[in-house]
């Protein structure tokens, strides 16, 4: 690992990267020992050791004798937020009670995704350990974390972070993040965690004070792109890969979800994911634990998921939006005028059989011919989902599913999510139908961003939604009303969607037929505008699942005599079925299809 | 074919593409028909068809109520130049001789690259023909145009093409093109056009008028990229893939040299060039004929030329500079100024056996890590040369090799390209060592451009040579001077040089050792600080093939004993060796080399 200091014994060897800069000074301001002129090093380092530095010193760096001392880009840790001193952490201190933990085959998770600061009512990583139990009781085994890298003030959804090394100092810094990663290990899951390397946040960034980590050659939708490609790249995609490193092994994370990846742009011979896959290949290897990359991408280009080998971007899986859109449309009314270029049953089905619903067609959102066709690849490359931070937190107030839909739907849209042959995963209280607000809010201190803020999403929903007003960003009180409420997990309605998505589950890990993940073992029938059947075999041959989705608001009926001799209901959210085992059919006979319904039979 | 208007038998389809404009008004200009109202269709195109257009009419377009009416941007003759009307080319009428025509596959080709303009005195294509027979004589059976799309002016290197589909007027237009094709199919002699897709020139350019053909996502030295991945971007690809088809098509052009690939930039999932390859491999077959698509590319990077099917780009080959740029700072005293981080023989040896000879490591003029190995990649994938038109255009002065060389190291640079296992190209003159300047010309009509090419290529120059004054870019004696003057052909030392090369085209085509494309049939021994030894087996491995290159100014040994009982030279510029067949030599015997020699042996 080249980026960022190295902390062992009380040894430390200072190290920043500062390729175009001449002189570099620490500064140790606590315990303070004063300043010292570093040395500059080959690929544009400047690097000065020291004896008997205790863990907890605090340091800034200054540049070519600039009057201000600024954080280390690759600070571990911000104890007194993003404009302050850095603190050297001391990771060999940690006792870490996971010597035995290999990490968990891809196929088999089942991710929940969380946000530390609205998770629990205190807002931390510690709080989060007591709520394990009841994950793990619900069938998780992988939690993900929005990303907790140090963001400015207290509050922010994480994507606004300034230092990809360190650990969100409200949340409970580095300690708290290992004591939870500790715990979930002990429980047999598997920790995950939302990293942005497609851009900065835009408060506490001081990251081109020091090198040139941003391009002029690519435009994001945050401005100048980050630098993997052009003049001392090298040292950016050091430090990606090297943060990589830093999260398996000072943290034993398990996997990354790296965000928005179509904003990255490498166009080297050897691009940042080879990079990336041959250092976490060797790491693997070394510590025999495994290390997950997945991607957002919003492509739909089959090669993200390919190996790097072949020409791929080497990713163990990625989101698949298109199928949370194709299914959303057809259970929200709202849903079409959200995602236009949706709507047919027909796409919920190509979206089970093949991934990509958008697989080259044209696309009225954008305007041109999108996708490539993703038939035949894994569906294990693939994590699926009804709910996000974006589909909750990018809807004008932040509504969950649970407070627009009836138990029907949400019951509904959990078994295709559940039953399908792709990775599920939940966000925080979709188990309970949560209906408190997942709202979009911010800590910054600067008033002009604060206020450029305000304007860009009051102008965004203004062309989405006409006349409903966002919650401020900055106020407490959108953060507040965003935090779980978890009383609702107690009530009638709470408990019985929680069994439900237990009783998902639990089938997904039990039944071989829904473990497949041979892409011939999946057959889908569109029966009528609303009814699809999706039929999944064991890899064996000797199992036979048949799930029927009735997508709408009517009654409907399945031929059942014209499929089945005899069959079991393994799990049924239709009032109507009868649920006796073995129940033998006559060739004419319809099974009554409740709306808004799914049965799964055998 | 979408792009551009369908002639055919008197009937035309007007056809434009402008998918963000409502109206588009056609005026059929000469003969004189009148105005019309066009109507848009899919994809953004607006059309209107026509019975009983002559060949020849002459057209114009407007775009939403504009007053000013515009070339057609995908125009097949620009009579008049780049502002005024277009023309209908009647592509059926001419007379083709070439029915039994296939092409020549890649790996036999000896390329001959020449521009138009400077070739003859008459700057036509129909007076190249004439000088076909010289080519054939000296083994060429591919020549490789520089860019001859329309251009501002009557002189230009070709790459301030305006109107991709058009030929340039000054040239001869399209039916002199054809003419040129032509007669070099019926000679042998395969065509390649050198195609500029990633900018249009500075004047003369409309088509921002009509359609988003450019993107702000990327920047390139030209300013915006163009648009192959944004809004509406279906349709510029298919300008670009319908371009390489007119190509084929409409002129039997065997081959396209893609101009600087690596400012193009197309993030789909489907990327122009597997477009690209997709529509050319239903060309081939359909009409039974060869196209070849060739990159310039300057990332060293192997997937350029690998199958798209393995997330390659598909390219047939592409140009190897680092082949050229590890001989030429080994030749020139100001080689190592102009190319700092090459310089050893080593590199050469390594461009001989790899390919690239940057393959992952720091290069200072980059200041980064650059390129991958091509080791393994068969070498018929790669174009190599000793100049070309950048190598000579864009010294100071203009200046080719054998101004500033002697004749011993013009004899080996050509030895060494010739000889090597990759497809030879020369730069028009270089055979019989022309000593014209090759400058850089253009004859803009604006004068604020001119002034800014003028300030910018003196402050190039400036920063890489200091003193010397380039010459005036629009002086028509900067033109004139840069014509062969092939005097030189029938000179003492030219028709020497000339014989050589000729020589060493017949060797490479005669002596299966030289043609194989197994890497592992060739190897490399540095023998010294200057002198490399290339061993070349023939794939059955009957012939074994050794050439010495001495490539330094003074004598050296080379020890034909310990490799040889007994020799042929096949060939040798190194006046000391005895040529006698079949001589058997003693063990400790040494083969004097003379200064910058080579020695082919067998």
């Amino acid at each position: 690992m080249e980026t960022g200091i190295y902390y062992e014994d009380q040894h430390c060897l200072f190290r920043v990267w500062a390729p175009e800069r001449e002189r570099v000074r620490l500064k140790i301001v606590h315990p303070f020992m004063g300043e010292f002129q570093m040395v500059k090093v080959d690929g544009g380092y400047h690097q000065l050791e020291f004896d008997d530095i205790p863990g907890g010193t605090r340091y800034l760096f200054s540049v070519d004798g600039g009057e201000k001392f600024l954080p280390d880009p690759a600070s571990h840790f911000q104890p007194e937020g993003v404009h302050a001193e850095s603190e050297i952490v001391d990771h060999e201190s940690f006792d870490w009670h996971d010597r035995f933990w290999k990490g968990i085959c891809f196929d088999k998770l089942v991710f929940y995704e969380l946000h530390v600061g609205t998770f629990t009512n205190e807002g931390t990583f510690e709080a989060i350990i007591p709520r394990l139990d009841q994950l793990v009781d619900l069938g998780i085994n992988a939690i993900e974390l929005m990303p907790v890298t140090q963001f400015s003030g207290t509050r922010n959804w994480g994507y606004d972070g300034v230092y990809p090394y360190a650990v969100q100092n409200s949340y409970g810094g580095p300690i708290g993040l290992k004591k939870l990663v500790n715990a979930c290990h002990e429980k047999g899951i598997a920790v995950f965690l939302d990293v942005v390397y497609n851009h900065l946040g835009p408060e506490g960034n001081y990251l081109k004070e020091f090198g040139p980590y941003f391009s002029k050659k690519y435009c994001t939708p945050w401005g100048e792109a980050i630098n993997f490609d052009g003049e001392w790249s090298d040292g950016v995609s050091a430090f990606v890969v090297d943060n990589m490193q830093h999260w398996f092994e000072h943290y034993h994370i398990d996997g990354l979800r790296c965000d928005a990846i179509h904003e990255i742009y490498d166009a080297s011979a050897v691009h940042l994911w080879e990079k990336a896959h041959c250092r976490l290949k060797t790491l693997m290897e070394k510590h025999g634990r495994l290390i997950h990359l997945v991607a957002e991408s919003d492509s739909n280009n089959p090669r993200v998921v390919m190996p790097v080998e072949l020409g791929g971007m080497g990713f163990r899986a990625q989101w698949l939006d298109d199928f949370q859109h194709a299914l959303y449309v057809l259970i929200d009314p709202e849903g079409a005028s959200r995602y236009s270029d949706f709507g047919s049953i027909g796409q919920l089905a190509k979206a089970f059989r093949d991934g990509f619903v958008h697989s080259g067609e044209f696309v009225n959102f954008r305007k041109k011919r999108h996708g490539a066709s993703s038939a035949g690849i894994s569906p294990d490359h693939f994590v699926v989902f009804n709910e996000n931070h974006d589909q909750t937190g990018n809807r004008v107030q932040g509504k969950r599913m649970a407070s627009f839909l009836d138990p029907q739907r949400l019951k509904l849209a959990a078994a295709v999510c559940i039953l399908s042959p792709y990775v599920p995963m939940l966000f925080m209280g979709e188990e309970y139908g949560e209906t408190a607000p997942f709202q979009y809010f911010v800590d910054h201190s600067d008033p002009t961003l604060l206020e450029a803020i305000r304007a860009g999403r009051k102008a965004e929903f203004e062309r989405l939604n006409g006349n409903e007003e966002p919650a401020d960003p900055k106020s407490l009180q959108t953060f507040l009303q965003s935090k779980l409420d978890w009383k609702l997990r107690q009530s009638e309605q709470g408990s019985d969607l929680l069994a439900w998505h237990r009783k998902l589950i639990a089938l997904r890990k039990s039944l071989p037929a829904l473990q497949s993940k041979n892409r011939q073992n999946l057959q889908t029938n569109i029966l009528s505008d609303a009814v699809l059947e999706v039929v999944r075999f064991s890899d064996d041959g000797k199992q036979t699942i048949t799930c029927v989705f009735n997508i709408s608001a009517t009654e409907n009926e399945y031929p059942i005599g014209k499929k089945f001799a005899a069959f079991d209901t393994i799990l049924s959210s239709n009032g109507n079925v009868d649920g006796k085992q073995g129940r033998s059919v006559s060739p004419d006979e319809l099974l009554h299809l409740a709306p808004w319904s799914v049965s799964v039979l055998c």
